[in-house]
Protein backbone atom coordinates (compact mmCIF):
# COMPACT_ATOMS: atom_id res chain seq x y z
CA UNK A 1 0.00 0.00 0.00
CA UNK A 2 0.98 3.45 -0.77
CA UNK A 3 1.43 6.43 1.65
CA UNK A 4 -1.68 7.94 0.13
CA UNK A 5 -3.24 4.68 0.15
CA UNK A 6 -2.93 4.42 3.37
CA UNK A 7 -3.38 8.51 4.04
CA UNK A 8 -6.20 8.16 2.16
CA UNK A 9 -7.69 4.83 4.15
CA UNK A 10 -7.21 6.35 7.47
CA UNK A 11 -8.69 9.37 6.50
CA UNK A 12 -11.71 7.96 5.21
CA UNK A 13 -12.05 5.22 8.80
CA UNK A 14 -11.51 8.31 11.20
CA UNK A 15 -13.38 10.95 9.03
CA UNK A 16 -10.47 13.67 9.58
CA UNK A 17 -8.00 15.60 7.20
CA UNK A 18 -6.41 16.31 10.71
CA UNK A 19 -2.42 15.36 11.28
CA UNK A 20 -1.33 15.92 14.62
CA UNK A 21 2.02 17.23 14.65
CA UNK A 22 4.55 15.41 16.91
CA UNK A 23 7.04 18.26 18.38
CA UNK A 24 7.53 17.33 22.20
CA UNK A 25 8.98 20.23 24.34
CA UNK A 26 11.04 18.82 27.21
CA UNK A 27 10.24 22.22 28.73
CA UNK A 28 6.42 22.08 28.37
CA UNK A 29 6.64 18.35 29.98
CA UNK A 30 6.71 18.57 33.61
CA UNK A 31 9.95 16.55 34.23
CA UNK A 32 7.52 13.51 31.79
CA UNK A 33 9.61 11.38 29.58
CA UNK A 34 9.58 12.92 26.33
CA UNK A 35 8.36 9.22 24.88
CA UNK A 36 5.81 8.41 27.63
CA UNK A 37 4.01 12.08 26.42
CA UNK A 38 4.02 11.65 23.23
CA UNK A 39 2.58 7.73 23.51
CA UNK A 40 -0.43 9.48 25.74
CA UNK A 41 -1.04 12.13 22.77
CA UNK A 42 -1.27 9.34 20.48
CA UNK A 43 -3.38 6.85 22.69
CA UNK A 44 -5.27 9.98 23.11
CA UNK A 45 -5.92 10.76 19.25
CA UNK A 46 -5.86 7.78 17.07
CA UNK A 47 -9.26 7.50 16.39
CA UNK A 48 -9.41 11.71 15.19
CA UNK A 49 -6.22 11.98 12.68
CA UNK A 50 -5.49 10.81 9.48
CA UNK A 51 -1.62 11.13 10.07
CA UNK A 52 0.77 11.83 12.66
CA UNK A 53 3.84 14.41 11.89
CA UNK A 54 6.77 13.87 14.00
CA UNK A 55 9.06 16.79 13.40
CA UNK A 56 12.72 15.09 13.73
CA UNK A 57 14.48 18.52 15.36
CA UNK A 58 12.68 17.58 18.71
CA UNK A 59 13.97 14.63 19.14
CA UNK A 60 17.73 15.10 17.99
CA UNK A 61 17.74 17.70 20.82
CA UNK A 62 17.45 14.88 23.28
CA UNK A 63 20.83 13.56 21.86
CA UNK A 64 22.25 10.46 20.67
CA UNK A 65 19.28 8.42 22.16
CA UNK A 66 16.96 10.66 20.46
CA UNK A 67 15.78 8.50 17.10
CA UNK A 68 15.40 5.66 19.85
CA UNK A 69 12.83 7.71 21.44
CA UNK A 70 11.33 8.88 18.64
CA UNK A 71 10.69 4.78 18.25
CA UNK A 72 9.36 4.46 21.46
CA UNK A 73 7.16 7.80 21.24
CA UNK A 74 5.43 5.95 17.78
CA UNK A 75 5.31 2.29 19.39
CA UNK A 76 1.14 2.73 19.86
CA UNK A 77 0.58 4.66 16.38
CA UNK A 78 -1.78 2.00 14.59
CA UNK A 79 -0.60 0.36 11.31
CA UNK A 80 -3.22 1.79 9.32
CA UNK A 81 -2.08 5.02 10.61
CA UNK A 82 0.81 6.69 8.53
CA UNK A 83 3.70 8.73 9.97
CA UNK A 84 5.33 11.65 7.98
CA UNK A 85 8.61 12.90 9.24
CA UNK A 86 8.75 16.07 9.68
CA UNK A 87 12.81 16.19 8.77
CA UNK A 88 13.01 19.40 6.03
CA UNK A 89 16.41 17.82 4.49
CA UNK A 90 17.68 17.87 1.21
CA UNK A 91 21.30 17.56 0.20
CA UNK A 92 23.40 16.97 -3.04
CA UNK A 93 22.13 13.58 -4.61
CA UNK A 94 24.86 11.51 -3.37
CA UNK A 95 24.37 12.21 0.29
CA UNK A 96 20.15 12.75 -0.11
CA UNK A 97 20.32 9.19 -1.24
CA UNK A 98 21.83 8.65 2.44
CA UNK A 99 19.00 10.89 3.93
CA UNK A 100 15.90 8.96 2.09
CA UNK A 101 17.99 5.33 2.93
CA UNK A 102 17.55 6.66 6.79
CA UNK A 103 14.17 7.84 7.04
CA UNK A 104 12.42 5.21 3.98
CA UNK A 105 14.61 2.60 5.18
CA UNK A 106 16.24 2.73 8.66
CA UNK A 107 12.80 4.45 10.07
CA UNK A 108 10.92 3.36 7.78
CA UNK A 109 8.50 6.38 7.93
CA UNK A 110 5.60 6.77 5.65
CA UNK A 111 6.35 10.21 4.14
CA UNK A 112 8.69 12.93 4.75
CA UNK A 113 9.32 16.98 4.31
CA UNK A 114 11.75 17.93 1.99
CA UNK A 115 13.69 21.06 1.19
CA UNK A 116 13.88 22.07 -2.84
CA UNK A 117 16.78 24.63 -2.62
CA UNK A 118 19.12 21.98 -3.47
CA UNK A 119 17.24 21.13 -6.91
CA UNK A 120 15.80 17.99 -8.84
CA UNK A 121 19.05 15.95 -8.41
CA UNK A 122 18.68 16.39 -4.95
CA UNK A 123 14.75 15.63 -4.08
CA UNK A 124 15.30 12.35 -6.89
CA UNK A 125 16.85 9.96 -4.12
CA UNK A 126 13.27 10.57 -1.89
CA UNK A 127 11.07 10.30 -5.14
CA UNK A 128 12.44 7.07 -5.73
CA UNK A 129 11.20 5.42 -2.94
CA UNK A 130 7.62 5.23 -5.07
CA UNK A 131 5.33 4.33 -2.46
CA UNK A 132 6.56 7.03 -0.15
CA UNK A 133 5.37 10.51 -0.18
CA UNK A 134 7.48 13.48 -0.84
CA UNK A 135 6.23 16.70 0.85
CA UNK A 136 8.30 19.77 -0.76
CA UNK A 137 8.41 22.77 1.17
CA UNK A 138 6.67 25.41 -0.70
CA UNK A 139 5.40 28.21 1.18
CA UNK A 140 6.09 27.62 4.42
CA UNK A 141 4.10 29.30 7.24
CA UNK A 142 6.52 31.13 9.17
CA UNK A 143 6.43 34.61 9.23
CA UNK A 144 9.79 34.89 7.52
CA UNK A 145 8.81 32.93 4.79
CA UNK A 146 9.13 35.56 2.19
CA UNK A 147 12.32 36.57 2.99
CA UNK A 148 13.51 33.50 0.08
CA UNK A 149 9.80 31.95 -1.11
CA UNK A 150 8.41 35.54 -1.82
CA UNK A 151 11.15 36.92 -3.82
CA UNK A 152 9.73 37.94 -7.35
CA UNK A 153 11.19 36.80 -10.56
CA UNK A 154 11.89 38.11 -13.82
CA UNK A 155 8.83 36.51 -15.64
CA UNK A 156 6.41 37.61 -13.07
CA UNK A 157 6.07 34.49 -10.90
CA UNK A 158 7.54 34.31 -6.76
CA UNK A 159 9.73 31.71 -5.90
CA UNK A 160 7.38 29.48 -3.90
CA UNK A 161 5.28 29.27 -7.30
CA UNK A 162 8.30 28.54 -9.42
CA UNK A 163 9.14 25.60 -6.67
CA UNK A 164 4.77 24.85 -6.66
CA UNK A 165 5.78 24.50 -10.64
CA UNK A 166 8.70 22.23 -10.38
CA UNK A 167 7.02 19.82 -7.93
CA UNK A 168 4.63 19.41 -10.91
CA UNK A 169 7.40 18.18 -13.43
CA UNK A 170 9.16 16.57 -10.65
CA UNK A 171 6.44 14.28 -9.77
CA UNK A 172 6.82 11.74 -12.46
CA UNK A 173 5.67 8.79 -10.08
CA UNK A 174 2.75 10.29 -8.51
CA UNK A 175 4.22 10.90 -4.71
CA UNK A 176 4.81 14.43 -4.87
CA UNK A 177 3.02 16.96 -1.80
CA UNK A 178 3.83 20.01 -0.98
CA UNK A 179 3.86 21.98 2.00
CA UNK A 180 2.13 25.03 2.42
CA UNK A 181 1.41 27.28 5.39
CA UNK A 182 -2.19 27.45 5.88
CA UNK A 183 -1.12 30.69 7.58
CA UNK A 184 -1.17 32.44 3.16
CA UNK A 185 -4.45 31.46 2.23
CA UNK A 186 -4.10 33.83 -0.65
CA UNK A 187 -1.10 32.43 -1.63
CA UNK A 188 -2.80 28.79 -1.37
CA UNK A 189 -4.84 29.65 -4.16
CA UNK A 190 -2.31 30.58 -6.31
CA UNK A 191 -0.55 27.10 -5.67
CA UNK A 192 -3.92 25.22 -5.74
CA UNK A 193 -4.41 26.96 -9.23
CA UNK A 194 -0.71 25.85 -10.36
CA UNK A 195 -0.84 22.57 -8.97
CA UNK A 196 -4.38 21.30 -9.07
CA UNK A 197 -3.50 17.80 -8.63
CA UNK A 198 -0.95 17.72 -5.50
CA UNK A 199 -1.84 17.37 -1.56
CA UNK A 200 -0.96 19.68 0.44
CA UNK A 201 0.12 19.84 3.87
CA UNK A 202 -1.15 23.10 5.83
CA UNK A 203 0.88 23.45 8.55
CA UNK A 204 0.21 26.58 10.68
CA UNK A 205 -3.52 25.93 11.54
CA UNK A 206 -3.39 25.81 15.51
CA UNK A 207 -0.95 28.02 17.66
CA UNK A 208 0.30 29.66 14.43
CA UNK A 209 -2.95 31.28 13.89
CA UNK A 210 -4.19 30.55 10.51
CA UNK A 211 -7.71 30.61 9.33
CA UNK A 212 -9.09 27.33 9.00
CA UNK A 213 -12.13 28.00 6.97
CA UNK A 214 -9.92 30.56 4.68
CA UNK A 215 -7.29 27.61 4.27
CA UNK A 216 -9.76 25.32 3.37
CA UNK A 217 -11.28 27.45 0.91
CA UNK A 218 -8.39 27.96 -0.84
CA UNK A 219 -6.38 24.70 -0.38
CA UNK A 220 -9.04 21.94 -1.26
CA UNK A 221 -8.64 20.40 -4.51
CA UNK A 222 -11.86 19.92 -7.04
CA UNK A 223 -12.73 16.46 -5.35
CA UNK A 224 -13.06 18.39 -2.13
CA UNK A 225 -9.83 16.61 -0.75
CA UNK A 226 -6.22 16.89 -0.91
CA UNK A 227 -5.76 18.54 2.18
CA UNK A 228 -3.96 17.78 5.17
CA UNK A 229 -4.42 20.08 8.14
CA UNK A 230 -1.24 20.14 10.35
CA UNK A 231 -1.86 21.02 14.27
CA UNK A 232 0.96 20.77 16.75
CA UNK A 233 1.38 22.68 19.60
CA UNK A 234 -2.62 23.74 20.05
CA UNK A 235 -2.87 19.84 20.36
CA UNK A 236 -0.04 18.78 22.53
CA UNK A 237 -0.53 21.34 24.82
CA UNK A 238 -3.81 22.11 25.41
CA UNK A 239 -3.62 21.50 28.87
CA UNK A 240 -0.25 22.12 31.02
CA UNK A 241 -1.38 20.00 34.01
CA UNK A 242 -2.54 15.81 34.39
CA UNK A 243 -4.92 16.04 32.18
CA UNK A 244 -3.14 17.12 29.07
CA UNK A 245 -4.12 14.02 27.19
CA UNK A 246 -7.93 14.30 27.69
CA UNK A 247 -7.13 17.99 26.61
CA UNK A 248 -5.06 17.05 23.34
CA UNK A 249 -8.44 14.47 22.71
CA UNK A 250 -10.71 17.40 23.44
CA UNK A 251 -8.51 19.55 21.07
CA UNK A 252 -7.99 17.41 18.42
CA UNK A 253 -11.78 16.52 18.09
CA UNK A 254 -12.71 20.19 18.07
CA UNK A 255 -10.05 20.67 15.26
CA UNK A 256 -11.34 17.40 13.48
CA UNK A 257 -14.75 18.70 13.62
CA UNK A 258 -13.87 21.91 12.75
CA UNK A 259 -12.70 21.01 9.56
CA UNK A 260 -15.00 18.63 8.63
CA UNK A 261 -17.67 21.26 9.21
CA UNK A 262 -15.84 24.02 7.30
CA UNK A 263 -15.33 21.65 4.77
CA UNK A 264 -18.50 20.21 4.15
CA UNK A 265 -20.11 23.87 4.19
CA UNK A 266 -17.67 24.57 1.51
CA UNK A 267 -18.40 21.57 -0.63
CA UNK A 268 -22.13 22.60 -0.30
CA UNK A 269 -21.56 26.19 -1.71
CA UNK A 270 -20.03 24.71 -4.75
CA UNK B 1 37.44 30.01 21.58
CA UNK B 2 35.04 31.05 18.65
CA UNK B 3 34.81 28.90 15.55
CA UNK B 4 36.53 31.62 13.52
CA UNK B 5 39.58 31.39 15.61
CA UNK B 6 39.90 27.66 16.25
CA UNK B 7 39.70 27.56 12.54
CA UNK B 8 42.37 29.84 11.77
CA UNK B 9 44.89 28.60 14.30
CA UNK B 10 44.46 25.32 12.82
CA UNK B 11 44.40 26.69 9.33
CA UNK B 12 47.69 28.61 9.96
CA UNK B 13 49.31 25.54 12.61
CA UNK B 14 48.33 23.07 9.65
CA UNK B 15 49.57 25.17 7.13
CA UNK B 16 45.75 24.14 5.53
CA UNK B 17 42.89 24.86 3.95
CA UNK B 18 42.06 21.87 3.34
CA UNK B 19 38.79 20.14 5.02
CA UNK B 20 37.80 16.33 4.48
CA UNK B 21 34.31 15.54 4.67
CA UNK B 22 33.51 12.91 6.90
CA UNK B 23 30.97 10.79 4.07
CA UNK B 24 31.51 7.04 4.88
CA UNK B 25 29.29 5.12 2.74
CA UNK B 26 29.23 1.44 3.99
CA UNK B 27 29.39 -0.27 0.69
CA UNK B 28 32.59 1.18 0.06
CA UNK B 29 34.29 -0.05 3.71
CA UNK B 30 34.61 -3.36 2.90
CA UNK B 31 33.12 -4.24 5.82
CA UNK B 32 35.18 -1.93 8.80
CA UNK B 33 32.55 -0.63 10.94
CA UNK B 34 31.97 2.73 10.56
CA UNK B 35 33.64 4.41 13.31
CA UNK B 36 36.43 2.47 12.96
CA UNK B 37 37.15 3.76 9.28
CA UNK B 38 36.67 7.23 10.23
CA UNK B 39 39.03 7.15 13.14
CA UNK B 40 41.79 5.74 10.90
CA UNK B 41 41.40 8.39 8.27
CA UNK B 42 41.78 11.10 11.05
CA UNK B 43 44.41 9.73 12.47
CA UNK B 44 46.39 9.60 9.02
CA UNK B 45 44.93 13.62 8.43
CA UNK B 46 44.80 15.20 11.70
CA UNK B 47 48.18 17.54 10.66
CA UNK B 48 47.09 18.20 7.51
CA UNK B 49 43.25 19.69 7.62
CA UNK B 50 41.91 23.25 9.55
CA UNK B 51 38.51 20.90 9.82
CA UNK B 52 36.52 17.89 9.65
CA UNK B 53 33.35 17.84 8.03
CA UNK B 54 31.05 15.14 9.13
CA UNK B 55 27.65 15.18 6.52
CA UNK B 56 24.91 13.69 8.78
CA UNK B 57 23.19 11.96 6.30
CA UNK B 58 25.71 9.14 6.79
CA UNK B 59 25.37 8.48 9.99
CA UNK B 60 21.46 8.56 9.98
CA UNK B 61 21.23 6.32 7.65
CA UNK B 62 23.13 3.90 10.07
CA UNK B 63 19.45 4.11 12.66
CA UNK B 64 19.42 4.70 16.15
CA UNK B 65 22.88 4.53 16.66
CA UNK B 66 23.74 6.50 13.86
CA UNK B 67 24.42 9.40 16.11
CA UNK B 68 26.78 7.50 18.85
CA UNK B 69 28.85 6.39 15.67
CA UNK B 70 29.58 9.54 14.68
CA UNK B 71 30.48 10.79 18.05
CA UNK B 72 32.71 7.32 18.12
CA UNK B 73 34.28 8.50 14.81
CA UNK B 74 35.24 11.75 16.01
CA UNK B 75 36.50 11.10 19.28
CA UNK B 76 40.30 11.08 17.51
CA UNK B 77 39.70 14.54 16.65
CA UNK B 78 42.40 16.69 18.03
CA UNK B 79 40.46 19.65 20.70
CA UNK B 80 41.68 22.36 18.20
CA UNK B 81 40.33 21.14 14.71
CA UNK B 82 37.00 22.43 14.14
CA UNK B 83 33.65 20.20 13.03
CA UNK B 84 31.51 21.25 10.66
CA UNK B 85 28.39 19.28 10.94
CA UNK B 86 27.26 19.36 7.40
CA UNK B 87 23.49 18.78 8.00
CA UNK B 88 21.59 21.63 5.86
CA UNK B 89 19.04 22.11 8.37
CA UNK B 90 16.64 24.78 8.62
CA UNK B 91 12.59 25.12 9.61
CA UNK B 92 10.31 27.32 11.23
CA UNK B 93 11.95 29.35 14.47
CA UNK B 94 10.37 27.63 17.09
CA UNK B 95 11.60 23.90 15.44
CA UNK B 96 15.22 25.37 14.24
CA UNK B 97 15.66 25.85 17.72
CA UNK B 98 15.69 22.30 18.08
CA UNK B 99 17.94 21.46 15.66
CA UNK B 100 20.38 24.61 16.64
CA UNK B 101 20.23 22.82 20.34
CA UNK B 102 21.18 19.39 18.43
CA UNK B 103 24.09 20.56 16.74
CA UNK B 104 25.76 22.99 19.12
CA UNK B 105 24.89 21.53 22.48
CA UNK B 106 23.76 17.88 22.50
CA UNK B 107 27.14 17.30 20.20
CA UNK B 108 28.81 20.72 20.61
CA UNK B 109 29.61 20.93 16.68
CA UNK B 110 31.86 24.03 16.19
CA UNK B 111 29.57 24.92 13.04
CA UNK B 112 27.11 23.86 10.63
CA UNK B 113 25.59 23.89 7.42
CA UNK B 114 21.95 25.85 7.32
CA UNK B 115 19.46 25.82 4.57
CA UNK B 116 18.09 29.02 3.79
CA UNK B 117 15.31 28.36 2.30
CA UNK B 118 12.85 29.09 5.11
CA UNK B 119 14.14 32.56 5.85
CA UNK B 120 15.45 35.18 8.64
CA UNK B 121 13.76 33.66 11.42
CA UNK B 122 14.52 30.28 10.55
CA UNK B 123 18.12 30.60 10.51
CA UNK B 124 18.29 32.84 13.29
CA UNK B 125 18.42 30.24 16.01
CA UNK B 126 21.42 28.70 14.74
CA UNK B 127 23.02 32.82 14.30
CA UNK B 128 22.51 33.34 18.06
CA UNK B 129 25.08 30.98 18.83
CA UNK B 130 27.36 33.48 18.67
CA UNK B 131 30.64 31.23 19.36
CA UNK B 132 29.30 28.90 16.31
CA UNK B 133 29.98 29.25 12.38
CA UNK B 134 27.13 28.98 10.42
CA UNK B 135 27.24 28.47 6.28
CA UNK B 136 24.62 29.64 4.52
CA UNK B 137 23.45 26.99 1.51
CA UNK B 138 24.20 29.59 -1.20
CA UNK B 139 25.29 27.91 -5.11
CA UNK B 140 25.79 24.18 -4.13
CA UNK B 141 28.02 22.22 -5.87
CA UNK B 142 25.25 19.70 -7.30
CA UNK B 143 24.41 19.43 -11.15
CA UNK B 144 21.01 20.63 -10.28
CA UNK B 145 21.47 23.49 -8.05
CA UNK B 146 20.59 26.24 -11.04
CA UNK B 147 17.01 24.50 -10.89
CA UNK B 148 16.04 26.67 -8.02
CA UNK B 149 18.93 28.84 -6.89
CA UNK B 150 20.00 29.67 -10.56
CA UNK B 151 16.50 30.91 -11.17
CA UNK B 152 16.52 34.95 -12.32
CA UNK B 153 14.84 37.38 -10.36
CA UNK B 154 13.16 40.37 -11.52
CA UNK B 155 15.57 43.02 -10.31
CA UNK B 156 18.36 41.07 -12.30
CA UNK B 157 20.06 38.87 -9.68
CA UNK B 158 19.87 35.06 -9.68
CA UNK B 159 18.12 33.52 -6.50
CA UNK B 160 21.56 32.75 -5.61
CA UNK B 161 23.15 36.16 -5.15
CA UNK B 162 20.11 37.22 -3.51
CA UNK B 163 20.67 34.55 -0.81
CA UNK B 164 24.34 35.85 -0.71
CA UNK B 165 22.77 40.07 0.20
CA UNK B 166 20.55 38.23 2.67
CA UNK B 167 23.78 36.38 4.24
CA UNK B 168 25.52 40.03 4.61
CA UNK B 169 22.16 41.30 6.30
CA UNK B 170 21.53 38.61 8.57
CA UNK B 171 25.11 38.19 9.78
CA UNK B 172 24.82 40.34 12.46
CA UNK B 173 27.22 38.58 15.04
CA UNK B 174 29.86 37.71 12.44
CA UNK B 175 29.58 34.34 12.36
CA UNK B 176 27.67 33.94 9.21
CA UNK B 177 29.85 31.47 6.19
CA UNK B 178 28.54 30.39 2.77
CA UNK B 179 28.47 27.13 0.94
CA UNK B 180 29.55 27.84 -2.60
CA UNK B 181 30.03 24.66 -4.78
CA UNK B 182 33.87 25.16 -6.21
CA UNK B 183 31.94 23.75 -9.20
CA UNK B 184 30.79 27.26 -10.50
CA UNK B 185 34.13 29.62 -10.39
CA UNK B 186 32.42 31.68 -12.11
CA UNK B 187 29.27 32.47 -9.90
CA UNK B 188 31.97 32.28 -7.05
CA UNK B 189 33.04 35.72 -8.60
CA UNK B 190 29.95 37.01 -8.54
CA UNK B 191 28.97 35.99 -4.72
CA UNK B 192 32.67 37.21 -3.40
CA UNK B 193 32.19 40.41 -5.31
CA UNK B 194 29.01 40.40 -3.15
CA UNK B 195 30.04 39.30 -0.04
CA UNK B 196 34.24 40.45 0.64
CA UNK B 197 33.82 39.34 3.74
CA UNK B 198 32.51 36.44 4.59
CA UNK B 199 34.27 32.96 4.94
CA UNK B 200 33.32 30.20 2.30
CA UNK B 201 32.79 26.44 2.52
CA UNK B 202 33.89 25.42 -0.91
CA UNK B 203 32.54 21.73 -1.85
CA UNK B 204 33.17 19.61 -5.24
CA UNK B 205 36.92 20.30 -4.67
CA UNK B 206 37.94 16.47 -5.49
CA UNK B 207 35.43 13.85 -6.87
CA UNK B 208 33.06 16.53 -8.49
CA UNK B 209 35.81 17.58 -10.71
CA UNK B 210 36.09 20.81 -9.62
CA UNK B 211 39.48 22.95 -10.61
CA UNK B 212 40.99 24.48 -8.21
CA UNK B 213 42.94 26.77 -9.31
CA UNK B 214 39.75 28.70 -11.00
CA UNK B 215 37.83 28.33 -7.40
CA UNK B 216 40.67 30.04 -5.87
CA UNK B 217 40.99 32.73 -7.78
CA UNK B 218 37.23 33.74 -7.43
CA UNK B 219 37.01 32.90 -4.06
CA UNK B 220 39.73 33.95 -2.22
CA UNK B 221 39.07 36.98 -0.19
CA UNK B 222 41.27 40.40 -0.06
CA UNK B 223 43.41 39.26 2.53
CA UNK B 224 44.37 35.28 0.22
CA UNK B 225 42.02 33.74 2.95
CA UNK B 226 38.09 33.56 3.67
CA UNK B 227 37.98 29.97 1.88
CA UNK B 228 37.73 26.22 3.05
CA UNK B 229 38.09 23.88 0.81
CA UNK B 230 36.07 20.63 1.14
CA UNK B 231 36.99 16.79 -0.20
CA UNK B 232 35.28 13.84 0.92
CA UNK B 233 35.42 10.91 -1.31
CA UNK B 234 39.02 11.94 -2.95
CA UNK B 235 40.39 11.30 0.40
CA UNK B 236 38.20 8.46 1.88
CA UNK B 237 38.46 6.22 -1.20
CA UNK B 238 41.68 6.93 -2.37
CA UNK B 239 42.03 3.13 -1.92
CA UNK B 240 39.68 0.72 -1.78
CA UNK B 241 42.11 -1.48 -0.04
CA UNK B 242 43.66 -2.12 3.36
CA UNK B 243 46.19 1.09 2.74
CA UNK B 244 43.43 3.07 2.41
CA UNK B 245 44.46 5.46 5.42
CA UNK B 246 48.26 5.85 4.13
CA UNK B 247 46.18 6.79 1.01
CA UNK B 248 44.13 9.19 2.59
CA UNK B 249 46.61 10.50 3.61
CA UNK B 250 48.57 10.99 0.32
CA UNK B 251 45.04 12.31 -1.48
CA UNK B 252 44.60 15.00 1.47
CA UNK B 253 48.65 16.31 1.30
CA UNK B 254 48.53 16.42 -2.19
CA UNK B 255 45.32 18.63 -1.92
CA UNK B 256 46.49 20.69 0.87
CA UNK B 257 49.67 21.46 -0.99
CA UNK B 258 48.17 22.09 -4.26
CA UNK B 259 46.03 24.62 -2.87
CA UNK B 260 48.77 26.07 -0.77
CA UNK B 261 50.91 26.54 -4.40
CA UNK B 262 47.95 28.17 -6.00
CA UNK B 263 47.19 30.25 -3.70
CA UNK B 264 50.34 31.55 -3.17
CA UNK B 265 50.89 31.80 -7.54
CA UNK B 266 47.70 34.14 -6.62
CA UNK B 267 48.73 36.12 -4.26
CA UNK B 268 51.94 36.37 -5.92
CA UNK B 269 50.52 37.64 -9.28
CA UNK B 270 48.32 40.18 -7.05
Amino acid sequence: MTFWEKLAEASRRNQSLLCVGLDPDPARLGGMPVAVFVQAVVEATQDLVCAYKPNLAFFEALGTGGMQTLLEALRGVPARIPVIADAKRGDIASSSRFYAQALFEAYDFDAATVNPYLGHDSVEPFLEYGDRGVFLLCRTSNPGADDVQGLRLKDGRTLFEAVAELANRWNTRGNVGLVVGATWPEDLVRIRALCPELPFLLPGAGAQGADLGQALRAGLDAQGGGVIVSASRQVLYASSGDDFADAARRAALGLRDEINRERDALLARR
